[in-house]
């Protein structure tokens, strides 16, 4: 990933790892503009409100949408 | 939508609208918790930094982040 050509970019370090939708506070999703030219999808963690930057082009993004979407039915009466 | 019943929400007022991609300024996606029941989607636009509660249950979130998907896409050489 070449990130030195991308300064104004929030994310600098991108993980593959995937989250608990459990620990998870909020999820952001920057779509590519003319200050970063890539999709930023930045997770904030309950736990200690750490960000993380997650591969859009993984398959992390939509279980995660699918899992919180879940989460929800799952607690409603 | 019994909204008096969720008084920590972050939304009040929920659009089904559906929204351009290209004047999304970043979409937050905030799981359900204890002080809200709901999954909350917020979208905030270019423009004015307006800011949209989208239905979570409808298409709109998942063609949304589809077509981020794809605009990255198209942007990338």
């Amino acid at each position: 990933i070449p990130l030195s050509r991308t300064p104004r970019c929030t994310c600098i370090k991108i993980s593959d790892r995937s989250i608990n939708p459990r620990s998870l506070e909020k999820l952001e999703v920057i779509p590519a503009s003319q200050s970063c030219p890539r999709v930023e999808i930045i997770a904030t963690m309950k736990k200690n409100g750490e960000k993380r930057c997650l591969n859009p082009d993984s398959k992390t993004i939509k279980n995660l949408v699918k899992a919180i979407s879940k989460e929800r039915s799952k607690r409603s009466p």
